[in-house]
């Protein structure tokens, strides 16, 4: 056994070091993103393979409160076969348990909370491989992409929210004493201890796509503030959170502590169970990724909890001008392709004035533009093994529909094409599809095509442009905006109207940062500013609701009680 | 003209120390509570009183948006006249007028923000002599407390959310570097702006018995986050917050900022302008200190806000044993007399077992220790002009209804008198009714009585006592909560009780502190754990509510585009 403080002394220093990053906000990262033998040693990644194969078509060694019979819902977007079978449980088991477990807990402390969490990462960090191999696997991530953003980009997620859970946790220290002076008598003291109570048990509704990435921070926070957490996956993307709370409940069996603190909640499509839970009076957290539809419906129905949600919206790139043409459609295009454009943060609606733009390879007007980005994606996917390392394969069978409707709408100026791999001759791939529409085509663009669908939409002026994208982003929401200029002005400009459209804004890139990328430890992902979510990763917000600090008060001995 | 950041400037090694207060958590106060003429000087005395009897039967002056005609809705508790004249605003006008001085007080950022706010802290400390008088003449404080608690205790209370949004919305740099070694090339590196945004129009409704110690956190919390602010008083309580707001108006004018920052809105009782407000699309942060049955209406239907409240709730006394009998039955005394009882924290159940409670005194059964609060009481308030200068006059009709209801229940211990005051003979001043009630009398006691009013409830032990405590709380809310025990054991089961309720406890107060105060920069008043608040003054879930943190990103310049 290892108690949790002792696990808190293991990672101390770590995360000493994660929150001093949380607040300069440099580039900081506590587990390597490169899948090279020379970091991970020389086994991992056969070890980490070997370990995936062996769970296909068992079932999942994992206890789960009230467990009544198993389900196996998976289906790769590679065509490999998974048949894994999970235990369900009972809403009320689950959340039972939950509780149960809570009060020991939250009398461990945050330090040793954290130490806890810690420990969970370093663990699934150990399981680099295995965890990437579940990503790829139920989302479609190419291996590289699942095991850095599925894997180490999200281990820097979960422990960022460890780091700021625990910073805010603490800004009250737990013992001060109080001591007023009298006039003409001894001073009043008093002692005061501070006690960190969770707001109650916690639920955290995994996303098809990015299970860890997206559900980490919301995991992580939680526990930390106190609170025992039900991981309830995306039905499409179970292994990689079975793996991730499989982990979890061993560190917490080996700290002497309930497993019951994070438990597994599967369900069939369509059981309905995350409505079930959201809705119990006893869950008082929510973290939802997905849809818009579920995540205001969440929003508007889980009264009795607080939630954090991330959604969908129009993410939007305005071009004006550039003097890095080249570089701008090689950024562009990646951008569009990557994981076949399936991330809440993949551009869809580039807004390009009518009138053309300015580059260092002269004047482009908005046909040209369009020309030039499709034959950058056609260059950026011409050979086919490259293409589908990038793209990825299709998540689901939502995103194909979109697809074909958006390849049968009017102005189709870079059509979507199937692509072979080589690995997995199963595995649906497609590349991006572009449209060419004009601003007044509104109904089409205000809509969110999540997936492999973009627009040029032809705006009036940089400035119509600029309107459209404040506006429609004040009303859709929107997790990113990029703006390509090379006047001071309009950059300025741009500035502004994303500060008043509430969405984050990436200026000219045209290197090897993406618009769809953030880093933990330096970019907030999302706004509660704007409609696409009410989180933020990870600010204090994030955190703030999730625990209350409860102080008791007493005379010091030697006080004169006057 | 003085810049806001000349202000920060000014008031920076303040607010500097008020942040390290917050965090520390001693004793810490900025603005004196003693109104001696050796510390706010010999004729401030004079001239405040001066400055409010001028504003007797005047029109009150103020410009309001949209003004249409003036009301008159204040009564004095001391049946003093007051005849003030506010000018009425126009709902949408309010709004309108919000929304346009928004845009640059965003510009201003944070430390500005911060250094207006400290700013309009300090000529509101400057009037306090005024305030006090306004404050006794609105809610029936005694001029000591008025003085105490309406000016120096809410001006701390101001401050320090000052301080905790000023630090919360630092917390990200303004501007940071990101660099991300690449290997084998020029490392990616990144120019990063994070820009606070306040979340929109803040609405603060005012309560009748404590408009400035409850109103500043919300007030100055949303301004230095870069919201503008609605102040809407009780129609019972203008007069506190329109010099406030007059105050804070004449510093933006100064700073060269727009005075619709900071607007009064007034109404006759009934006019329901509050309900109109906080339900407007364009009002986004809520404050309301008030009835449970208004606050709960807000959480459900303010939903387009973040809604922070304090209402009401059973703030309990356990009663075990004590080594200091005297001390405990002087101490409670006084907390039910201290302004009638008219404090959302003042105790209103004492549970004590039928077995009765050792003391230093000997045992005293629990009808005793009823006699002896009764005799406490008698004997604090045996003089008339202490008893007025403790009691304060009744606020409204309300509670002199709840108490001669009270007194007409069967169980009457100490039966509530009337009290003359010298000064105001036409004051309503009333002594605390007390009821020795059973605790199967759950009716009569789980419904809060606010005013002097309180119950001795009879448990069949201590343990029970415990349970009692735990389950109303937890069903009814509390904002206070004390023990009296000179055993360890129950001390701890009492804490323990405590968290799990979801309230602050005091321990064995028998000094000059008393249950239903709190220091600001020291303690935390009211917590959302329980049913009676979603406030806590002041924690950073109070302040980080109210704006984002809004990114832009751009590649430093010298990098190499990969």
């Amino acid at each position: 056994m290892t108690t949790p403080a002792e696990f808190y002394e293991t990672h101390r220093e770590l995360l000493d070091k994660a929150i001093e990053a949380a607040a300069v906000r440099d580039y900081w990262s506590a587990y390597p993103e490169s899948p090279s033998k020379s970091v991970y040693g020389e086994d991992a990644a056969a070890t980490g393979e070997q370990a995936f194969r062996a769970l296909l078509g068992s079932d999942f060694p994992i206890e789960v409160p009230g467990a009544t019979g198993t389900i196996s819902t998976e289906r790769s977007p590679y065509g490999v076969s998974l048949d894994i079978r999970y235990p369900r449980g009972e809403p009320a088991d689950l959340i039972a348990a939950a509780r149960a477990a809570t009060p020991v807990w939250q009398a461990v402390g945050p330090q040793g909370r954290a130490g806890v969490a810690a420990e969970i990462l370093r663990r699934i960090n150990a399981r680099i491989f295995e965890l990437a191999h579940a990503v790829q696997h139920t989302t479609g991530q190419a291996f590289v992409m699942a095991f850095q953003a599925g894997g180490a980009h999200a281990q820097d997620r979960g422990l960022e929210a460890v780091a700021v859970a625990l910073a805010e946790s603490t800004r009250i220290p737990a013992t001060t004493t109080w001591t007023k002076p009298q006039r003409g008598g001894d001073p009043l003291r008093l002692a005061k201890i501070s006690t960190v109570v969770g707001r109650g048990v916690s639920l955290m509704i995994g996303c098809n796509t990015f299970p860890t990435w997206n559900g980490y921070p919301g995991l992580f926070a939680s526990l930390v503030t106190g609170n025992a957490v039900i991981v309830k996956p995306h039905p499409g993307a179970v292994l990689p959170l079975a793996i991730t709370v499989q982990i979890a409940r061993e560190v917490l069996t080996e700290a002497g502590l309930d497993p019951n603190l994070v438990t597994l909640a599967v369900e069939e499509p369509g059981d309905g169970i995350a409505a079930t839970l959201a809705t119990h009076r006893d869950v008082r957290i929510v973290d939802f990724t997905g849809s818009s539809e579920f995540g205001n419906w969440l929003e508007a129905n889980a009264r009795q909890a607080v939630v954090y949600t991330e959604k969908a919206g129009l993410n939007t790139v305005i071009v004006d001008s550039t003097d890095d043409y080249k570089g701008m459609l090689r950024n562009l295009a990646f951008s569009l392709s990557l994981y076949s454009g399936q991330m809440c943060t993949t551009p869809q609606n580039f807004l390009v004035p009518a009138t053309g733009i300015e580059t260092d390879a002269g004047h482009r007007s908005a046909d040209e533009f369009g020309a030039d980005l499709s034959l950058a994606l056609d260059k950026l996917l011409g050979d086919p093994k490259r293409a589908a390392g990038t793209l990825g394969a299709i998540v689901n069978d939502g995103v194909l529909v979109r697809l074909t409707e958006a390849g049968d709408t009017p102005g189709v100026i870079h059509p979507s094409t199937a692509v072979t791999d080589e690995q997995f001759p199963e595995a649906t791939i497609r590349t991006p599809v572009v449209l060419r529409i004009d601003a007044a085509d509104e109904k089409t663009y205000t809509r969110e095509w999540f997936g492999p669908v973009s627009f040029v939409i032809t705006t009036e002026s940089t400035r119509h442009s600029l309107d459209v994208f404040r506006e429609t982003v004040r009303q859709y929401g929107a997790l990113t905006a990029s703006v390509y200029s090379t006047s001071q002005e309009i950059l300025a400009a741009a500035r502004e109207a994303a500060l008043d459209a509430g969405v984050h804004l990436s200026q000219n890139l045209t290197g090897g940062v993406f618009v769809n990328q953030t880093a933990a430890f330096s970019d907030l992902h999302g706004t509660a500013a704007n409609p696409a979510a009410t989180a933020s990763l990870t600010d204090s917000y994030f955190v703030s609701g999730r625990f209350f600090t409860l102080q008791s008060r007493y005379h010091l001995a030697g006080e004169t009680n006057a």
